[in-house]
């Protein structure tokens, strides 16, 4: 692997209301993911989110989610695509206002909670809210866990896409996430999470819950950023990845030069 | 005066709730004032309007209110001016979006209802939410009544400004409306409201409660759709137009003609 | 059959938004189900439906459902159970707070839309909900589709049930509705509709969608009130009641009827 | 004085959001205002927050605020006082919900924020608020500010009422709080609040802000809990009170005791 992105999911507090220390986190990631108001995330957070996202140069990306600001988007809920991708577009036009205010541009987009996991399994939705993406912007980055429904979906729409790799979660043989509900589904053990993003970054591989070495097409990873622990997570991944030699580089950066190679080709 | 925009208030249901008969007084206006889901509307609704609207080829704007469903916007709340600018950019931003899928323009904006009165009045809250509006686009044409903190705050701005009369309110001798709260402020006599109509297109003048006769700087005539009727009334205001032989055009193609004029001068 | 309650659901509404004509459906039913502010309903709206109950003597229910408004709570949340127990005593308790200021009874209540079809599916939700239920206050008769989980846990609470017979939906044989997601769910066919009402008054039974006759019991006819048809449909069902010698009666008073009943036995 | 009550207002968070640590800060007051989910609150943490209120034997009270989640409540909202009204309703009946539930009483309400200042100023608003709170039980105890509106109405209305000191706000010479917009409105240094403090327990009176001895006509201090240091403060209070030999009271036990006395009269 010669580079990586780190990824955050930012801006999901509320009104008075905060989770992370967004200040302290943005600086260390290349890209944020960015609450548009439904399941976190208000109107003067984002225009915050989004100044510090230009100041320290992280792609800015819509964190899209569920109408359901008490469940913080965690609860599954059974609405119809055609309208769940109304409110997709509605969600990413108003990150984007405040993307285009401050002269800066929305580079990706990724479901959120619940949302993201009913989308990633399901095909039928996946298409309806990916068209609903790429109507808005043809040129939107899908990032997304690499080979769920969501990503399937994004290549066959011919949308661009960023697979993401989750370092404190473990994996089953067949690449899908192990379920929260089921033991040992979050990695608490820090040395072991730094294992893994090293043999990530070198091998481009993960060991499942069954020990089967796999392939992990991924090229960001998503940290957290909701507790002095986590942060200094990041801290020791950004070493890591120094110590390695692995370039950081956002997604769109990365586009550009995937897209200069295969014009190369 | 040679021509007129007909502009509404348009998509203010939300969810299953209706107010007006959208689809029947869209093909009879030449511009529509969506609500952006703070006041009124959802994405749903959002979706249908642009729809309709780019049928009818309707000139597209946003109606930008306080974030009180519950009170229709029309409850005077003192936000502070910035965070106000930053739910005018969330709005702003929302409708856009569908304008963009529809890959239909977004023409112009107004406040709605309690917003609307408040930033008619304070000259600095007009400056703080139009300088939000020209950073998101500074093409965006501002729609307020006439002599008010609006219209003389997007003339500072630079922003382009289409004037709205509204032919079923009595005026003050000093061209601002009569409170609701006096009576006679809303005109209810169809008649007078002809007559007020016809004096306007002809004239470009109102009588004020005085018995004033005023300017009115005006290009375009709010209608409403929400009973049958002012659906009437605003069939009977097209045969009026009609009848004096005066062009219907929305503001963008006004605010076209006017740079053209500009231009040849 | 010797008597029969008229129930509705009443107070849809919210801040502008109307949805029926609640104060023509008031004097002709004797319970209604009055939304809570979740899923539709406002306090104004509860104040109202209140004083309309009391003036009518009509026995006031609280309609509880999820939180989604803009779904009007027809749409499938998975909420954990005791989550929504708690939303379950929020919405009981905001009801209660207006019959108690105008010094009226709550005496039933229902689940509304989505929440209804899961917890008459789902005998662990229907046990922990109605558990919520009883904790307020043990005399709450629970009005629901008889033969549901619902019933079966409200009898093993011992919390009073009232039953509920839907003259415009078809049954299964199984006792259960046909689903909305079926052709000929439900019954557009006036003289049907009325057809059905006789035989239930008269026999207590119902003919199932496959041509069985099913024993029914309720004691309540859900009745909309939504169009002028609904309303006109109500009046009709008023007459053949008349007609047919059944008496009108509330849910609290069949129930002391009931106690009578079974004290002198 | 004799007795003296800590108040604090409680459960502020909002789903997912925390502001203050609730555990940390129940044990140690004797009443708590919990928020009622219009400017913060939800039904899981009023659930929580009344079993808390119960274990530590608190006295529970409901702190009734503004529709306004995303402004907290602190924003002036012109509502008319009668759709106010019916907002408090809904307020102390979705708290006594949980109350009632838990077989525990309820003890007395204050108002929020923008609305607390609003109501203190405005006699005509304060009376038609106070009034509703009395439809709902003339037994609730009326917590506020002593010598303004709220104060006056609540005694017209033969409620009861316990003021409040607080001990980190400046007082003007006329016993009104001094504006926060002022400089020196909030009172900084800790040892400055503990000796008023002491003054308020010794004699029943502040140093105003002019340096004015004025008697304090309360019997209550309201603390806060949302930082560390607050918590620290309420702890340092604790101690001069036990040193003093002042008792803890409740407000519902101060107003048995009142009722004694005045019977003993």
């Amino acid at each position: 692997m010669k580079y990586i992105d780190l990824n955050a999911d930012i801006g999901e507090g509320f009104g008075d209301y905060l989770i992370a220390d967004d200040a302290a986190l943005m600086p260390l990631i290349t890209s944020a993911n960015v609450a548009c108001g439904f399941h976190a995330g208000d109107a003067v957070i984002m225009a915050k989110t989004v100044a510090l996202a230009k100041k320290y140069q992280v792609d800015l990306g819509a964190h899209v989610g569920f109408p359901d600001l008490s469940g913080f988007g965690r609860r599954r809920m059974h609405i119809e695509p055609e309208v769940m991708a109304h409110y997709v577009t509605y969600q990413l036009g108003a990150l984007s206002a405040f993307a285009r205010a401050a002269d800066y541009p929305l580079t990706h987009m990724s479901f959120h909670g619940a949302l993201g996991n009913m989308v990633s399994e399901d095909a039928q939705l996946a298409r309806v809210l990916l068209q609903a993406v790429k109507d808005f912007d043809a040129q939107m980055i899908i990032s997304t866990m690499p080979g769920n429904a969501v990503e399937r979906m994004a290549r066959e729409l011919n949308l661009p896409v960023i697979c993401t790799f989750l370092a404190d979660r473990a994996y089953e043989s067949n690449g899908l996430l192990v379920s929260r509900a089921k033991p040992d589904a979050v990695i608490h053990d820090k040395e072991q999470v730094r294992t893994r993003i090293r043999q990530l970054l070198r091998e481009g591989t993960v060991q499942s819950i069954d020990g089967v070495t796999l392939p992990v097409a991924a090229t960001s990873i998503l940290v957290h950023g909701d507790t002095p622990e986590s942060l200094e997570m990041v801290h020791t991944l950004r070493e890591i990845i120094a110590e390695m030699g692995i370039a950081l580089m956002p997604p769109g950066q990365q586009r550009r030069l995937l897209a200069r190679e295969n014009a190369l080709l």
